[in-house]
């Protein structure tokens, strides 16, 4: 197989790195199309969990590779995956990303996700891809154990997640965070928008949206910082 | 003046970008050297903004100095200061980093942790530089309302803060953030590590430690993330 340097086009995507290949073969083994091992990796302890995972036949041994495709210099692992799709669990929580648009963001907000026991993210967009192998490295692999749904729009989402408590984070909201009492009769979705301009105020705020209150000096909180916040208190109220 | 490349070694640095431009010439417009307008900027607000702080003589038309500066391709605004030295306060609430490296990370935290009203910050470290423009740029210029004091040791940092609740933030902890109740009798220090090996656990753990609870899914929470949570908790219950 010819490996081209990542586009978003290819059907397959790179984890690079041990620690996302290591989640690759331990959750996602079946995409595996083949694992790349420098000749000057010898930590054999994560060789062999890759071999208890995956057929010995996927495992090739070309530094030429590395060249080409590592990101970092400290790159002695690559996996090689086809892209799947998930479906996602209506009885259970869900982050909803609404237009998120920098895939260190994406990934950083998996992995805190995970963190904080939900494993189900919705993903609302036309354009980000959530295979590019900046996401996976952010996540740090945390994106083969999720189950990751994208949509074209909210409506999409609604429609087919029925049911369920709303919490859009918005800066002009209904409710403070601190103050907050999360209903854990329904399953909820934690709503979050983009970088920049946060959720569209027609759409959301409709909903029982939240404020994460921050001092005047400061004109927003960072997006993975306020999401990770947001689901702490959200994980203490609900477990 | 000639403008050199931004290296740690010169005694003035840049903003770059209008956003940590107005923080600067705000709160620290008695280090301003020059501030740098692009031709085709023309916010005029901005513009007014900074002749309101600082001495119009001081600002320069210049786009070549753009192309030798600029991270971003839309930088319009430069400004360029005097490297300065502060004291922190030893009746307020610190935010201290021991050994942090990442410099994105570095001004990440500055912004939240001027978002919940903590501005005395001490880095413990020898090498990182406060003032490049990388920290600069991700605390969205809010290094600028902060007060910042570098120390080689924690045993320095003691020295000279005396009297205060210390709260190191490690995986192996004695309190879980969300148990905890702070002491607000005296003032606090929320103290954290380094981005992949935390703290010391020798010098550490000695004192009243918290661990922000994560699931085993997980290595560890992004550093960024931890440290806004426990400012978010904290800040909670301080107000």
């Amino acid at each position: 197989m010819k490996l081209e340097k990542y586009n978003k086009d290819l059907n397959y995507s790179y984890t690079l790195g041990a620690f996302p290949t290591l989640e690759l073969v331990n959750y996602k083994s079946e995409y595996v199309i083949n694992i790349y091992i420098h000749s000057s990796f010898n930590n054999i302890d994560v060789i062999n969990k890759i071999k208890s995972n995956i057929d010995e036949s996927k495992i090739i041994y070309d530094d030429k590779v590395f060249n080409k495709l590592k990101d970092k210099d400290n790159t002695y692992i690559i996996g090689v995956f086809n892209k799947y799709s998930d479906e996602i669990d209506n009885l259970s929580n869900h982050v909803v990303l609404d237009n998120i648009s920098n895939m260190g963001n994406l990934g950083t907000i998996i992995r805190s996700s995970l963190g904080f026991n939900i494993n189900n993210i919705a993903i609302i967009s036309r354009n980000i891809d959530i295979f590019d192998p900046k996401v996976i490295r952010a996540s740090m692999g945390s994106i083969f154990s999720c189950k990751i749904k994208k949509y074209v729009g909210f409506a999409e989402y609604l429609e087919n997640n029925e049911d369920r408590n709303l919490y859009p984070f918005m800066l002009k909201a209904k409710n403070k965070l601190e103050d907050i009492k999360f209903n854990n009769l329904k399953p909820s979705s934690l709503i979050f928008g983009n970088e920049s301009s946060g959720l569209d105020e027609k759409i959301y705020s409709k909903y029982d949206s939240i404020v994460i209150s921050h001092s005047n000096k400061i004109d927003s909180l960072n997006i993975t910082n306020a999401v990770s916040i947001a689901l702490y208190e959200f994980n203490k109220q609900i477990k």
